[in-house]
């Protein structure tokens, strides 16, 4: 059980952050009506409002790099909490940004996920 | 709703840093059998346990300061996620150590809540 946490909770990184950074307009695939999003302090309900707060962020082509992840069931029947560490390029900036973020993935009818819910912080140092 | 969320959250970590801080000890009575804590990626389950790491950490003295806190409900009836970032400045030590930290609370039949999921991260720049 604790293995299928962590496999999900990777294979999950794996693809939101190639969509976000390959195909970023699909992204709103991985979210429902319910989902919420706390981007920057942010707060934004429901899959159209996320994708479009998302395709709106101020850069166009980024590339993450991802440092650490940690995965747990959350107390949800067959939920994962998933929390991320790493940094993004942005095209034509120096440095890195860091980040972390979390996801609250709940299981769909279809046996997929979906993110219920997300926060995402920028790490100044 | 949103509101509450929010003054819960913010409660949540003022007490749980306070205790931290100054009653480290005590701080088991803020988790259950079924909690979880990931700190630094090490994995460990249930308040006894929980306790026993936070209190066998290679400080005694620190200070938390808190910079950000996101909280949203889990799509669990009543629970709480928050989402946290700040600095620990330790005892005898010039510079504070970045981390971020996310809690999912659950309502107890009390009225009060209690840590389900607990994963902890320092930020290295």
């Amino acid at each position: 059980m604790e293995e299928q946490t962590e496999m999900v909770g990777r294979a999950f990184v794996d693809h939101y952050y190639n969509l976000f950074d390959n195909d970023r307009s699909s992204i709103g695939t991985l979210y429902q009506p319910s989902s919420m999003l706390t981007f920057e302090s942010q707060k934004l309900q429901g899959s159209e409002n996320i994708s479009a707060k998302l395709n709106a962020l101020p850069f166009g082509q980024c590339r993450h790099a991802i440092s650490t992840i940690d995965s747990q069931p959350s107390s949800f029947a067959g939920g994962i909490i998933v929390f991320v560490s790493g940094s993004i390029q942005l095209l034509g900036e120096d440095h890195p940004l860091r980040f972390s973020q979390m996801f609250h993935l709940i299981p769909t009818v279809e046996g997929s996920f979906f993110v219920q819910n997300d926060i995402f912080r920028l790490n100044y140092g």
